[in-house]
């Protein structure tokens, strides 16, 4: 009777786009081969590793569609459920964003530009590769890399050197990008083929985890952004997406490189949810459904801040009165995303209410802000 | 790890409290006898009868306080909950709206005007009572009333001759008041004490199931709504009461009768969940649990229409772009709260809103305009 989504990850991702299901009355149900899962905590939980074939057409039985919340979904698993039932977004979007070099070439063919990268294929062409971008460079795995995960910075020669001899994964090594700022664009775009814009985020990573997004993202040539948009909606079409996207971004002197691309709901776009008048998750959950989209448009001007590796006190959180907070039930662990702390309202505000949240949030003995 | 809150009752009122307590990543726990209830779809269940006394015990274990979602939960169930956890609000702010009598005389206790009524503990009491009263009136049970059921009207000697004859429960005969609109005023006190009012409500009735709340209610003389909020105060610390209550209102030339509370979150209280700041449910949630209450400011005006009996194509209903939809993946039966769209906005778009609303949802097939 209701409509039933499935989702293959069951984290936090899960877990929001599962509330934001059941506003509409639609039940959701997880596929994650870990039964603690915090996505399970309010939603169905179908627990088995994503081999498990059986489990996975048993998690398939009644859904109207399913999705990921995350792109590194074992490609085995999404071919399993595509063949079962509409599987959004499709297919070649998720392996994309599996691949370095395939997700550059996406989004190079989608007219980004993106920095310099070489793939190499053993430890041997590193070397090569690190002379002819320059140090200091990058040597990021294509596979299965987030949170800055399976990067190694290559500084100076020893560091290469010591790249060659250690255990080897395909790779690229990447330029090192000088750049003003972090800002990553997030679209949405129906079964229809209808695109909506969130506005551009502003971002800051720390130890490679992001801890705050403001939106708007401000100062950015309306060229620059028309141009970033063309481009993702170039993208998106051609992929026939369906569901929220995001494309990381660095402000180079106002110039955009596209770093990376997320086929998912994306933690910079977290201040949707109490910062634009349809939440990604939402807006995802339509998509992905073939329902109208919501509306993309911002409230005034919204700031996210996540809770890493601890929380404060739950009462000292909701003591400050203008933070909405949101938590996802998981346990505390160094490096963990656990919650994100939004804040929305007139853009004259946001330096001042971005100050006082992270003062009164590290006063509290928040991890974020140290 | 995460706090865990009972709720004794699994229907929409459960769920919703669910929803918001997920999003604070406090997991919860429901108690209801029916198996299908829908707050099951995001939440624990222990699906038992009411007097399961070990069933009971065991949905008590590990939560960190306990809560109801419907006032007429047995009273054994509450008492062996609240035996073994905090349990709110208070056991005898949940008996006194369980019984008609025990309502009116706690109500005018703290001080505010009721409708006339006349205990009737026998059918041979009713014509007395009627005629003391004076026709029309109403005839209510003291017990299990709600959204007008067990509601008998006495217009004629005839229809008191036929209720005399009737099968008989303890009831009040109650004048039949002729007000201009129906009001409730809702407000949340904390463990603390500390206690805060909503902007109170315009409701509209049909066959005694609320269709349409509007907030803030216009034209309340200032003084009435002060004396009314002091009167809340007045039993919310008598009863050292805790989570939201509601108390509905007739409107009599600008005199406000109290006419039934609700310990609990409250139909009218739905428009919360777009209009204000902190929606009922999260501050129901805080409260239950000891944390600081969240502010109850209204964002401009709020209009809530509730889907009965069926609702629109759920892709009708998310093309209106100023609809928030909650739907609460129930099936459809006549009379039945399947959902409610909420608006909020500039207190000058409302009524156009309302129409364009009501209009947008009949056309597309809802059953709550007819």
């Amino acid at each position: 009777m209701s409509l039933v989504l499935g989702v293959l990850g069951g984290g936090q991702l899960g877990r929001m786009l599962a509330l934001a299901a059941a506003r509409l009355g639609v039940r959701t149900r997880l596929y994650d081969p870990d039964s603690n899962a915090c996505g399970a905590q309010v939603a169905d939980l179908v627990s088995a590793p994503f081999d498990d074939l059986s489990s996975l057409h048993r998690f398939c039985d009644g859904l109207a569609a399913a999705t990921v919340e995350f792109e590194n979904v074992p490609a085995n698993a999404v071919a399993a459920v595509s063949a079962c039932i509409p599987t959004f977004p499709p297919k070649p979007s998720i392996e994309a964003a599996q691949d370095r070099v395939a997700e550059r070439e996406l989004l190079m063919s989608a007219g980004f530009a993106v920095p310099r990268f070489i793939p190499v294929a053993s430890g041997s062409e590193i070397s090569a590769a690190a002379t002819e971008i320059r140090l200091p460079a990058i040597l990021k795995t294509r596979r299965l890399g987030y949170d800055g995960k399976g990067q190694t910075w290559l500084r100076t020669q020893a560091d290469v050197a010591l790249a060659e001899k250690s255990e080897f994964a395909p790779s690229i090594v990447d330029e090192v990008v000088s750049f003003q700022r972090e800002v990553s664009l997030i679209a949405v775009r129906g079964r229809s083929g209808e695109i909506r814009h969130y506005a551009p985020t502003e971002n800051e990573h720390r130890a490679g985890i992001l801890v705050r997004s403001v939106a708007p993202a401000v100062g950015l040539d309306p060229k620059v952004l028309a141009a970033a948009r063309a481009s993702m909606e170039d993208l998106m079409h051609r992929l026939d997406y369906v569901g929220v996207l995001a494309v990381e971004f660095f402000d180079v002197g106002g110039r955009l490189l596209a770093n990376e691309m997320a086929p998912r709901v994306h933690n910079s776009g977290h201040w949707t949810m109490d910062g634009a008048v349809t939440c990604q998750f939402e807006n995802h959950v339509r998509a992905v459904l073939g329902l109208p989209l919501g509306s993309t448009d911002l409230c005034g001007a919204a700031l996210m801040l996540n809770l890493i590796g601890s929380t404060p006190p739950l009462d000292c959180m909701l003591e400050m009165p203008a933070a909405r907070v949101h938590l996802y039930g998981k346990a505390p662990r160094a490096g963990r995303k656990l919650g994100h702390v939004n804040w929305s309202g007139p853009a004259t505000e946001l330096s001042q209410a971005s100050r006082q949240l992270s003062e009164a949030l590290k006063v509290a003995g928040g991890d974020h802000a140290r």
